[in-house]
């Protein structure tokens, strides 16, 4: 691949959250994405949604070094590629994940769902349409036992 | 917000497509996510599922400039956030699709549903799973109308 390209972003604003590191059941975990005061204009009418996708920056990640880019999920003794898995150890380790919206004030979105630590870095906040609900879709085995 | 933080992005590959300019329906739109060579070996199992997000850099779209924020979704005549539509001018020009995957051969994922120009920078690729799938969700009723 010939191209060469670098993106360049700024966060849109911080995660504040009370949580001490990786949580068991993080769907249960309430934070708050405070958005820098310039940004909070954006937020308006986003508590139309009852979700929103969060697009965050997983700040506490060290610098992808894996060679191979393969890893080993919970309960299979097989390695897969980082694509096909949510490990956050990522050529770009951005994080990505659905929220309750429970309370929207000013430039500040309370959610619920997040497992993200305190301080990181928001990218962006987008709704959770219908469109985004797919009713049939096929997982390995290795995702189920990890969902409970 | 006092912390100021600049993040650095590399893409992992590029869409490929013969489509031009945006479709009508562009769940049905086929094109290839082309990944480094470099990374191929990350898609090790990705094909185990029925479908990813993929996260991309709308790289076409002009530096962002609105001033205020708001914009006016079809059908609605009331202006919202940016960050309550997935409009592609946003402060971080990020987009994000769910896509069915067709085909995965070495370093290229053949997939569909994907509305992106050729070219369009991939910074990440993540399974779709069952805790992705909201089965009780609210949405305005201005979303509801551009799904059809």
């Amino acid at each position: 691949m010939a191209r060469r390209l670098r993106i360049l972003l700024e966060p849109i604003g911080f995660v504040r959250t009370n949580a001490e590191g990786l949580k068991a059941r993080p769907q249960d975990l309430v934070s708050e994405l405070v958005l820098s005061e310039k940004y909070a204009n954006g937020l308006k009418g986003v508590d139309e949604y009852s979700h929103v996708f969060v697009i965050y920056w997983l700040h506490k990640v060290r610098k992808f070094e894996r060679r191979n880019l393969l890893t080993r999920p919970y309960h299979d003794p097989r390695s897969v590629g980082v694509f096909g898995t949510r490990h956050p150890n990522r050529p770009n380790p951005i994080g990505l994940t659905v929220v309750e919206l429970l309370e929207h004030k000013s430039n500040v979105l309370k959610v619920r769902g997040l497992d993200a630590f305190d301080g990181t870095p928001v990218l962006d906040i987008k709704p959770y349409n219908h469109r985004d609900v797919l009713k049939k879709i096929r997982v390995p085995d290795r995702s189920l036992r990890s969902q409970n």
